[in-house]
């Protein structure tokens, strides 16, 4: 995907001039890869970007200066294992020739936390802030080549869901279905990021760890899977039932179904996220589970499968056009299933366009 | 693995005492792995474990609390999405009977910036540290049980790396060579943790990343490898030439190898791990190779590739039986080729067990 890293710094410096930043601190992570295309080695040695209006250079380990060159014009603040970082980056912030004693500074909250108090230190009363506004405020807001692998992937991802699907049988893994969905993503180009297969009861609950549960037959099946395709991530979460499922599983269906057409139809450019929140959480009250859909109706996709926008009860962001974010409500009842349906869309002028081309329907088995 | 727990959190809290701690705070990380063996769903949701002298509780997502339950007995103070994890964290701050206005604090310094700076806003006047003489000082020290994983996981490590050597011919990229490698460890029921593979010029960035270079014949080739098996890691550096290594790379192997020599003889209960980055570092230097050694001598391993002790320049920590550690001296001659040999040791009281059973020899095909 053909990238201008510097008009992304340049985009930055615009929202800092409307934030009162007066220097940006990116870690080793997808805010420093989004920004300048550099996913520097990420061990315990300090490795930062630093960014004001006149400056923009590195903090670097000696031992990577060479291997992270080939991916930067921007200059390097080098520091050896003997030496530590201390020097290196008192050089950076003088080349940054910012106040140290008042400056507005946005740390990447994804930094190790000696990393970030390793710069707080060297900025008495600095006033600190997380890249909501800025970094993450730009990335949230996807353009026509993001959407473009954005798309490819989420069709990766429909097929990878579907090999999942076909390995399903009494009998099987959550381990070995796994595996058939992992197989399926690096067969289409892609790297698998997470399978959760979750058999009956283990659906129930929202972060079960995928393991040597045997499938029975009668059961219902939750799949929760996404891959790393071109940098970018898949996330989608489908249902399955072996041997017919019952009414309860159907009509659970039938509600949280209700709470993605309500949370789709919530989603327009102009609302809050919380109003999307709202709009799947007020069905699945209704419905008598307010207390079982225990978690956000979504969270923002894109070089990470987390990122802003969150659609939480409480997020006042305005969805804007080129948002890309998942709606994923759920009901999770304890020692029967879990029912969670998730579709990654992204925001257009009228509403959202969904990413996926797969049925919500349970896959039966 | 048997591994007490409560052992674990009373030998913290006795190191708690001798460094003035009131508090640790640790992430979700290989120290949490380590000391309450649960490694929880690690995501932007702030998690952590507060221990003090008298408590040991949890901040929870609440949507993984039940999937932790599995793991821990310890309190937790859960947190919805809509909630956010601000109160949570207070009753916990309170059920820890801490003076908020005066605590040592030890910080796990893995931890996201947001979870860090989370607490310590909470913490107002705290005196705050890493985990360095606490959570760190006890991983350094490795038990019976630790050093049986840590052995079989060399020994596999040593496999891999002769699966390596195998797959080695004049055409072969770098990719082929890892996957080889890969296959190998996960055959042997471990996890490859990185595989890095060098092929000529390439060995001479010491963080290359491993891609499609093919070998030509004649060229060095350098593969710095590791897995994890049962949760410990591996780490092993090793040569190898095609059609017979000239004598540049010859007399670079053998300084090298005096480095490793040397370092070995200077790793002794008692003697600062300075002076084992200096023995290695002598040998480089008299031979005229000083500037060409970029890095530190060694790192810990244990569950974290890196972690305590560090073997560096400035490093005063003094070695002590059952610590475990790499030695990996290395020349990097910009251009031509890169040589670091790198042996993983447990101390005893008269001087370091080597892991591998490998040769350092360079492997000749």
């Amino acid at each position: 995907m053909p990238v201008s890293y510097s008009d992304r710094i340049a985009g930055l410096r615009a929202r800092m001039k409307v934030t009162g930043t007066d220097l940006v601190a990116i870690g080793p992570s997808s805010q420093m890869v989004w920004l300048a295309g550099l996913s520097p080695h990420g061990d315990e040695r300090p490795v930062m970007l630093l960014v004001t209006q006149g400056y923009a250079g590195f903090l670097m380990p000696a031992l990577n200066v060479d291997s992270s060159r080939k991916h930067t014009d921007l200059p390097m603040f080098a520091w050896s294992d003997a030496e530590g970082p201390q020097a290196a980056l008192d050089e950076l912030l003088k080349a940054c020739a910012i106040d140290r004693s008042n400056v507005g500074v946005v740390l990447d909250e994804t930094m190790r936390a000696d990393f970030a108090l390793l710069l707080l230190d060297a900025l008495p009363g600095a006033r600190r802030s997380f890249t909501g506004e800025t970094v993450s405020f730009l990335r949230a807001r996807k353009d026509q080549d993001e959407y473009r692998v954005l798309k490819a992937g989420a069709i990766i991802n429909d097929r990878a869901m579907q090999a999942g699907f076909e390995a399903l049988r009494p009998g099987v893994t959550e381990l070995e279905v796994a595996e058939a969905i992992r197989d399926a993503f690096k067969s289409q180009g892609a790297a698998p990021l997470f399978t959760s297969v979750c058999f009956g009861a283990n659906g129930a609950f929202p972060h079960h760890h995928t393991g040597g549960t045997a499938l029975k037959a009668g059961e219902a099946v939750l799949l929760d899977i996404g891959g790393r395709f071109q940098d970018y991530s898949s996330d989608m979460t489908r249902v399955a039932h072996s041997g017919g499922p019952g009414t309860a599983f159907q009509r659970i269906h039938g509600i949280v179904e209700a709470a993605v057409d309500a949370a789709l139809a919530a989603a327009r450019p102009g609302a809050p996220a919380s109003a999307v929140d709202k709009a799947a959480r007020d069905v699945i009250a209704a419905a008598g589970y307010g207390d079982h859909f225990v978690h956000r109706t979504g969270h923002g996709l894109g070089l990470d499968t987390h990122e802003p926008p969150y659609i939480t009860a409480t997020e006042e962001t305005v969805l804007e056009e080129g948002m890309v974010f998942s709606i994923e409500p759920g009901i999770y009842l304890p020692g029967k299933f879990g029912m969670r349906l998730e579709e990654i869309v992204i925001l257009r002028k009228d509403g959202p366009e969904i990413l996926s081309e797969l049925t919500r329907a349970p896959f039966l088995f």
